[in-house]
């Protein structure tokens, strides 16, 4: 019956998932419906659907560079993020045979197994999206490559500097960490580990393999100003649907081939196979829509504050001296029967998550995001990731917490009953 | 100046291309388009954009199924052809490690090279898209495979059963032959090796891995019954815009994972990643649009030999005892300065191109698919791949076969004052 009525009601609605995804931007919907009239030939072909289809193609790279401060040349469509990491993932760990068999790689180098096996190395954060550890999990299952999953700090959030500099062995061939974190916002020192990686390149034999720098800016995009050349990374993963856009990504490849190697995973179609004509926005207003989520998202903060208690929340994403994205607030109200999934079922019009599921089987388990970053499971399980967009105001905000408290309400009067 | 009148007149045009890609049925705009309003979340969340999302997506796998008669269970949505072929590759040669590694197999067994390494093999044909065949070469290139592509017959345009079965060796895991030959239109005989296949199946060594079959039928869809019963493949690839449906594509996995196995290529993002809201249709239709084409077909090759006579033509789509798509006309119109290029660049109004070619770097270089089907050099280089769709009219005939006669005479009355 509860279902019946959420369903019903569902235009009443206020959605605060975008960190899982945006709806489209009008413009952009206009955009692709126009191309599926005008643009829908092969852009290599030589008549007027094609010819529209490339213009549009090399529109939106010119638009995507913009965005990361990059050149045209250095963007590579893909079909999402996903495809994207992994193909700085292949890349990497064929670059590193490539150089190895170039150079005759001295046994002495390390990474080696018990019959002396040479191993490319993988440095990445232990809380990274599935498209990365699951992708360095394979390879290390399938005896391809060895990897260090590195945990973040309970203090900060974030990965520290020193400990993926030490992490580093002879044979480390690449370090991907995200720029910032889709559960908790919290921002990662991705230049900093970008200034010692090159001082450490500089310094290394030449016969070692070159250590690639990749982030997963998925999240970061729209949100904070992005620079590949200020990030300093070799490769950097951009994804539509995370700022208004559609459901394709783009790699970012430091001139590819010269700089920065490129491998592609697929034969047959071109590298760009997968591109439909689209556009992806949100390049210039972004420190506008940037302060905007900003103050929303300080007001929701207030709000849950002076509504339950500051003894009653655990603000999940408040950690000392790490910076986070301006949108997210990542919150556990206190109590037995307020698990996160429950409390948004109970809610009658905001539409949140508890966490980053790509998959809907995780079950009511706890973020292992959350918990990886020291919130005790008991609070964790309470989770809700709640992330506001460019067009939340704080009147969404204030019917949001209005809902909360009365599921809230709810289930504790529930429990107490039953506790009767 | 020819360009700039070509370009203004485009509105003119008359498409004749649709091997290459269709224009998007009106139907699956619409169908888009609402998509992208109203099923922009994740298929996996559950609020309402989400679920219409999977609703859409599950609708689409059903829709597929249908159009092949497999089971929605079945159906694997990719980004396109290109991926569902490497996929494909991927899966067979893991499968045959698997198995290997299970059966420990006998040495005996053939394929080694001088270090006495086991390979596995591959058979496909030397007239597949460049999506099967660059992927099989790179598995030879990087040495992860053995290869046999076997050519087509000079007298039927087709690939002999008893070729591909006497390729078969001991080492053998995958067969790859195209449905229908993107330019001639040729049907190659699927079910039949899929009938020798299974008997070789049934007879083999229980240490030898099965031998998986599969089919790209990009081309055959929506112009001839397929039907993934009768052709009995373990895989059979599916692309929309063949068909009046978006740039997508979808593989048919006989029960993956129980019947037919199926390796994931990407990790991080489920296995469909890549699905946007689409729609393919085509269906039903099929064999009224199909004899629709072929009369439209038959009418454009008695125009064109009515219009230039039996001595000037050269039909490279005409194979003895062979089958070909209904809508599919290849035809060189001879003389010195026929270039098929050049004499596309002076057609006004028809839209249409000398073969398949996923890249536009090919040059002025005749097919090599007709080259090795057999048409000289001289003849093949001057070829025009004629293909129509459904909404191609006898009257779209007659004036496309006039602008024929036009630009023929054109660049003959030029040859003829060039050699006065």
């Amino acid at each position: 019956m509860l279902f019946r009525i959420k369903f019903f009601c569902i235009s009443n609605s206020i959605y605060m998932d975008y960190n899982a995804t945006t709806p489209l931007d009008p413009e952009v919907i206009q955009a692709v419906t126009e191309a599926m009239h005008e643009a829908w030939g092969n852009p290599s072909s030589s008549y007027t659907p094609g010819k529209k289809a490339k213009e549009l193609i090399n529109w939106s790279r010119d638009n995507i560079a913009q965005l990361v401060g990059g050149r045209s040349e250095d963007i590579i469509f893909t079909s999402g993020g996903t495809e994207a990491n992994n193909i700085v993932f292949y890349t990497a760990i064929k670059h590193f045979w490539d150089s190895h068999h170039k150079a005759g790689m001295n046994s002495a180098a390390g990474g080696h197994d018990g019959n002396s096996r040479v191993f490319p190395h993988i440095i990445t954060s232990n809380v990274e999206h599935d498209s990365v550890s699951l992708t360095a999990d394979n390879l290390v299952k399938e005896g391809k490559a060895q990897a260090t999953f590195l945990p973040v700090s309970k203090v900060t959030g974030c990965i520290e500097v020193d400990d993926v500099i030490a992490a580093v062995r002879p044979t480390t061939c690449l370090i991907s960490v995200m720029l910032a974190n889709n559960e908790t916002g919290i921002l990662m020192p991705v230049a900093e580990i970008s200034q010692q990686v090159k001082t450490l390149n500089q310094n290394r034999d030449s016969e070692l393999p070159r250590i690639l720098l990749h982030t997963d800016a998925a999240q970061a995009i729209g949100k904070v100003r992005v620079d590949v050349h200020d990030l300093g990374v070799d490769y950097l993963t951009i994804v539509g649907h995370k700022f208004y856009g559609p459901r394709i990504g783009a790699l970012y490849v430091k001139r590819p081939g010269t700089s920065s190697p490129l491998h592609p995973m697929f034969f047959g179609g071109g590298q760009e196979r997968n591109f439909r004509p689209g556009k992806m926005t949100g390049t210039n207003n972004f420190t506008e829509y940037s302060s905007h989520m900003r103050e929303v998202k300080d007001y929701l903060e207030e709000k849950l504050l002076a509504t339950f208690g500051k003894e009653k929340l655990n603000f999940n994403s408040h950690f000392k001296g790490s910076d986070r994205l301006p949108n997210t607030c990542n919150v556990s109200i206190l109590g037995p029967n307020l698990k996160g999934q429950k409390v948004l079922l109970n809610c009658q019009r905001l539409l949140a998550s508890v966490g980053a599921a790509c998959h809907s089987d995780q079950g009511d388990r706890p973020s292992r995001i959350l918990l990886t970053c020291g919130i005790p499971h008991a609070v964790a399980i309470n989770a809700l990731r709640i992330s506001v967009g460019r067009t939340t105001s704080k009147a969404d905000v204030d019917i949001v917490v209005e809902d909360l408290k009365q599921a809230v309400n709810e289930l504790e009067g529930f429990t107490a009953q039953a506790g009767q």
